[in-house]
């Protein structure tokens, strides 16, 4: 008898045609006969119902008030799912993050897990029931209630499983796993049966949006079995989990990710002295801009270029921060490009062969496609590319790294 | 400086712009210098919202998972209100029931205060932060979220002023007092300045649904003065309080209640045996059927006759169970009238004063209105009468114990 954590989103709970489904889900599971901790998000758009209440009174909201109102939102879908279990016939009952006792700092609308008490759970767990969990919110040692920022069901997901020591943490979402790629730009993408938790790290990051980072980190911090599932179709889905021996036979190349929301910024013309880069992406960050790939060459003529990118919506204010450095620090111009995209390479098998990233621009030289930036790390290779270029180029990359799905019977 | 709890119920805190206005209210208050706890209910409408979510998934919801729910909705004002006032400048925290500690039994719905933790809001009134509080929810032993039922929020305020030993429960409804009769019937009607807690429960129960009946017992018990007073208007209200000595000095009547809801219920011919009323009664209140006036006669012939009355709505199904117990104790009839009022003066200076009771059947008289039936308390006596003659009777009664606010001048 397995013990398992499954965490249903905001869109799994959105109606109460949901809700009754995702009882009837929970209803199967517990006549396998495993133990089941449930974890839920508030009903979809209630978070941002609560969120506009408190805006009409004042943009700046006292967090702690912010966290009092929000928390409200799973506390509504907890109880309506342990209605619908016991409805069934499922013992369940209902527990807010103050009353599992899910103890958390007090950055409020940010919290971070301190610790979780399991007594309660582990007792309910014994007596047979199903126990539900509203996720994203905790208590701080004060009794004030914290909430855990956006997306965070899925850390208190992840959270209990590692308190509980849970056999498994199961997130459904609206996809049935993560894929090799965007299925959208790559019909031949492939389901991946199992990913690392930092190469889930690496496509989360990069784009492909199915956990909050957050819970993926966590998850691999405390060793926790993630797997990401449909909510509302069979199917085994994806299991992130550690790298273990077996993952090194696995491809080379677990994925690609790409990212059409950057822009492009250059400094040229850089006087090449100690501290440049600092008084170039200061002002940056001191403008709360975030930087995502920084690529400085060598310098050449004691003047060297720097460029980095932003998020699109975050190109004019840093153009503007920018062109004042330049002015200051005595640089010849400043250029930018917003048609741009990112593709990365993911996978764990690069370290321990080489050539990975040389096969990548071999693929895309054989489409012709131009290389502006290039960044990498231990188990990823990221370009930047012309915008245009961006689905030929995971095309292309998706088939080099034989990522591609076999064609059907038939087909 | 006093103590004050101010009660807001949900029309009062039913839209931005009135927790704007309370807010504002509250600021002038604490200008003043009182120390101020602020209780307060769902906005109105929401716990309506709420109770429908849950009766979609079952039309019997379990108790406890229906109290998470509902009592989401004050935790959503405290924290607007909170945030109204730290905009102003005014420093403020909210509570919910389980955060103060309301401890509660366990009778989910419908549960009972068993005791009041003051020390965090002690600590916040020292430090000058107003408090404001969820109403009409608590905590039980086990950590569970309960309600006290609905109008639940007036109870709260008193049992923290109870608790706090306040100077005074100001409960902020949309009426400026407690009205000598209902001002839409008789122009005439005056505000009182003071009433006793006895007299107002007869006054409430009786129909002049002011304060919850709850509540007002609660104060009586505890001594807590409670004030009715206009949310939005400015004005002394009415002040509830103990009967003291000068009381007694106040007119005789307090004032004249009435109630249209009910229905007349008559068994007639009924063996005159002992348990005779019991095998009437038992049957109704076995169908829960709660019933109000009671009267029977002296016997007659060795039979007797035996009415009573029960809420409108209940009379056909009373009716059926009166059918069924005539047959099966050989009773001649069942007659009933739904077409009735009940009138009654209340008041502590009767206890004094002998005449009352004639005084109030000769004005009735004198309009030859007749009266069906009658029942007397220590501090009331209530008729029945046609329904047709309810304005006319209470408008005699009104003039008849000299409650007439005088002619103001120049009318």
């Amino acid at each position: 008898m397995a013990l398992i954590v499954q965490k249903f989103g905001g869109t799994s709970v959105g109606s109460i045609e949901r809700i009754e489904q995702v009882a009837d889900k929970i209803k199967k599971f517990r006549e396998s006969g495993d133990d089941l901790v449930v974890v839920l998000s508030a009903m979809s758009g209630e978070t941002n119902r609560l969120l506009d209440l408190a805006k009409q009174i004042t943009d700046t909201p006292v967090p702690r008030e912010l966290d009092v109102i929000v928390s409200t939102g799973e506390q509504v879908t907890i109880a309506l799912l342990a209605m619908a279990l016991i409805k069934r016939g499922v013992p369940a009952v209902s527990y807010t993050g103050n009353q599992v006792r899910i103890l958390t700092d007090s950055a409020h609308n940010k919290a971070r897990i301190l610790q979780i008490d399991d007594q309660k759970i582990r007792a309910d767990l014994k007596a047979g029931r199903v126990v539900v969990v509203a996720g994203f919110q905790g208590v701080d040692e004060h009794g004030s209630i914290t909430t855990l920022g956006r997306g965070g069901s899925d850390t208190t997901g992840v959270a209990l499983a590692a308190a509980l020591k849970a056999d498994e943490c199961q997130i459904y979402t609206d996809v049935d796993g993560v894929y090799t790629t965007d299925p959208r730009v790559v019909p031949q993408a492939r389901r991946l049966e199992k990913i690392t938790f930092e190469e889930m790290l690496e496509m989360a990051s990069l784009g492909s949006k199915v956990l909050q980072i957050r819970s993926v980190e966590f998850a691999g911090k405390y060793n926790v079995p993630l797997r990401v599932l449909h909510s509302f179709k069979e199917g085994p889905g994806t299991l992130i989990t550690i790298d273990e021996e077996e993952s090194m036979e696995q491809p080379i190349i677990s994925g690609i990710a790409f990212n059409r929301d950057e822009a492009k910024l250059t400094i040229r013309g850089v006087p090449d002295t100690p501290g440049v880069a600092f008084k170039i992406l200061g002002p940056i960050s001191a403008s709360n801009i975030e930087v995502d790939m920084i690529v400085q060459n060598v310098a050449h003529d004691n003047t060297t270029d720097f460029t980095f990118t932003v998020h699109r919506n975050e190109y004019d204010a840093a153009l503007k921060v920018l062109e004042n450095t330049a002015r200051e620090i005595g640089a010849r111009e400043v250029i930018g490009d917003t048609k741009i995209a990112k593709v990365s390479i993911v996978g764990v098998g690069m370290r321990s062969h080489a050539g990975v990233a040389s096969r990548m621009f071999e693929a895309l030289a054989k489409e012709s496609i131009n290389i502006q930036m290039i960044s990498t790390s231990e188990i990823k290779v990221s370009v930047v590319i012309e915008e245009k270029y961006l689905e030929l180029a995971v095309r292309a990359l998706h088939t080099a790294f034989e990522l591609d799905a076999p064609a059907r019977q038939g087909e």
